[in-house]
């Protein structure tokens, strides 16, 4: 057992290194007005959604607006052996920005450009910066869309380099399936292509699925081609209410066995729709639910609505509620994807512990019920969410972030759900990523010889261990 | 431009490493009638299905019957530093199985047992030497398929190194999406598992697609955890003739770039129908042709096809005949996979060179048309099939494998059909992998910066450079 069994770890040890005068000042000459020391802007650059203690921020942030100058950073970054972290919209979870040793950080959000977009060949090439709101924005009128939406409206690179998935998951992949090609800036600050767009390929190693989820350890991720869809001909969304939370997921792993294709399969218990009822005023039944989405023809739609229908009325599911109009869906789905800050407004001055596991689709009754009573028996205020047609569902505990006990208690039931989870042959993280905070499970998980492989992997690619140390697994 | 503009890559640079007598007879001890000296166990396991010329065969082969088999071998050979290569069936392309350092061959063909069916999670658990057929029988009882089905009856674990696809990854991918986890033996001889049964994940580095594809250059894989899929409910299986090439290639760009969720998509030129049918004794039309088949639900199967038939007649497609039964379907798609073995059938004594480039779909018809028209003012017979659905196909030149003449002639005529393929922003190899033949295209593909990448990875993972070296890029 390496996971942590309190909140030590969330005091994160802190070995800041050496920023010396001179490298600031040449980052300062080659950078000018786009290189901050401002507190405001560094702390702002030293932090994310998770709930860890601050720690002092980076020392410098560079705004970046080209490959050029990312290469140059880091260039300079290795020249004088600074650790450098990778920044988009700050939207991480597991303390992947805490410039724990120190550094500087290089935000990427001037790069925001869609540089390329191939509607024929369904694939876009786009600046890091550029967040999956953006880019749907940028393809809609070309009758296309890109599936992958964790909650926040991340930057496509922040996606690319934590393996982002969200609710479209169960049907189109994660960013794990829709990465093409990347360009990233190597330790060394030279700049390298993986990967073509060509749909598959055996050419040599999967460097692109190396730097997938790498969470900005092995390389800067400058530039991304992604897969696109086209928008489907039919979509139709519905809720389903059901009277208890296994009778739900028992749902859900039925859909699942059975094949069907369906494209967003979300559960929300109860408590949490209350939560996105007061913060979106939604009106919807406050019981546990299912939303669901369906995509393909008008006859394939409804197909897939009849078939679930039937399976949910065998588990005493309500009749569907459905989102018929683009206005209604939208609603519906920009409310799931609130529930996060729906369920943080409901405690003032509370941050939320967000858990994030995922197991075999038959384990999720197991996994999920023994969670929800543990976290029923604690008191601690918390939302329900799931992308249980993948398995993978997320508790946020609500705390005060400077109530110790609190803390612990929701880290104690952190570590009783992903021992629960892995126990289960499931995995410590869907979606959000290791960074900090999940360094101890990772080594429960992959074991020590897995995570050794890493190790060897990170020190061959970046030996000064420049790029974003301190996360995924001890140097 | 790396590639090689002349045969002198097919002749090999043979750079045979000393392995020494103790370690033959450590080898023998440990193994004894597992492990063999014998000339034509040697000779089989030195060569594959590539047109290459013949180098001389590994010093013996041992025969793994379980994991700890593999990891003491290996450990073998990392102690006096002898190569050491992994055999499945030998069914590759691309020189993979060519001792051209010297060293042992280790047969997991005894490998073969299924290990775990998990139905209701549809995934399945095997040992490296199961070959896909014997897959799809193990599963079939549960109403379980998987897809991925090169032409040879290949070994799970073989599919696994090489990445490869088939005639079924337009809709479910390959290899590359398929596998969940994996167990490797490493160039210590230690045993390692990357990956868990869950459908996604972001805990750290993606071991799992390092491996997938690394041609036994990185690992030598030892189980091997797959996703399945339920078997459709109605499948139906489709040929269409066109009245050129061209014409049948614009109806594939269009299907795909509608969406339509084909589940294969064939192309074979009518002088490849010509041999199939002789071999295969099918009595299709002799025309260019689409070899279509349609999964899901019986209304839209129906739906697929139609709104495909509709696609091919603005091609001139002729009406689609149809192989509705599952003898007709499994005779179709037998006969499409024995197409390599029909073709050379035909020129007795002769071996194909197989091309195997990939281009994103817009790009198919020019990269396709030019080779077409080059092969045939070469004068030198060849089949042509390809996965046109995923922009994939491949050129079989046959050759006397003893006519100097005819070896220039097929890799001259490789040669522009990757030159092409690279400057279409396609790949060397969709599916058949680098091994000896893509090794200066794979430089030309990804350029010296990540090729330099991928050779730091092997050097950290396998410093002594035991495991296949020679492959993929050069150490």
């Amino acid at each position: 057992m390496n996971a942590p069994t309190d909140v030590a770890h969330l005091l994160p040890t802190v070995e800041q290194r050496e920023v010396p005068e001179a490298f600031l000042a040449a980052l300062k000459q080659r950078f000018g007005a786009q290189c901050s020391t401002a507190l405001a802007v560094r702390e702002q650059h030293g932090r994310d959604e998770s709930a860890f203690v601050s720690v002092p921020p980076p020392a410098a942030v560079v705004f970046a607006e080209s490959t050029r100058d990312v290469a140059d950073a880091v260039a300079l970054c290795a020249q004088y052996k600074v650790p450098v972290i990778p920044f988009g919209v700050g939207s991480s979870l597991e303390g992947h920005l805490l410039a724990v040793q120190g550094g500087i950080s290089i935000d990427v959000s001037r790069m925001n450009q869609v540089l390329a977009i191939n509607a024929e060949d369904l694939t876009v090439t786009v600046m890091p910066g550029v967040t999956r709101k953006a880019l749907n924005e940028a393809v809609k009128s070309e009758g296309l869309f890109f599936p992958i939406d964790p909650g926040a409206d991340a930057s496509i690179g922040g996606m690319t380099a934590t393996r982002a998935s969200g609710t479209n998951a169960v049907r189109y992949g994660t960013m794990r399936e829709n990465v093409l090609a990347l360009e990233v800036v190597t330790a060394e600050g030279k700049v390298v292509r993986t990967g073509t767009r060509a749909k598959k390929s055996s050419a040599g190693y999967d460097l692109t699925r190396l730097m997938v989820g790498s969470e900005g350890t092995l390389g800067v991720i400058t530039e991304i081609t992604l897969k696109l869809y086209p928008l489907p001909e039919a979509i139709s969304a519905a809720v389903c209410s059901f009277p208890s939370i296994e009778a739900a997921v028992r749902c859900v792993i039925q859909v699942i066995q059975l094949g069907v294709p369906i494209a967003r399969c979300e559960l929300i218990d109860a408590n949490t729709v209350r939560m996105v009822n007061a913060h979106s005023k939604l009106g919807l039944r406050e019981e546990h639910m299912l939303l669901m989405e369906f995509h393909g023809s008008p006859a394939s739609v409804k197909e897939q609505a009849e078939t679930v229908q039937d399976i949910a009325s065998e588990f005493d599911g309500n009749a569907f509620e459905w989102a018929t109009t683009p206005e209604e869906r939208t609603r519906l789905w920009t409310a799931r994807h609130n529930a996060y800050f729906a369920a943080i407004q409901t405690k003032p001055g509370c941050r939320a512990v967000s858990t994030d596991t995922c197991v075999p689709i038959s384990r999720l009754a197991d996994c999920l019920l023994d969670s929800v009573a543990e976290a029923d028996a604690s008191g601690l205020p918390y939302f329900l969410v799931g992308h249980v047609g993948d398995g993978n569902f997320h508790f946020g505990y609500l705390i005060d972030p400077d109530n110790v006990d609190e803390r612990r208690l929701a880290e104690e039931l952190n570590v009783k759900l992903v021992t629960r989870a892995l126990q289960l042959e499931g995995t410590c993280t869907g979606e959000h990523g290791v960074g900090l905070h999940k360094m101890g499970f990772l080594l429960d998980e992959a074991g020590a010889g897995a995570v050794d492989l890493m190790r060897t992997l990170k020190r061959a690619l970046d030996p000064d261990n420049i790029l974003n140390p301190g996360k995924i697994f001890s140097a």
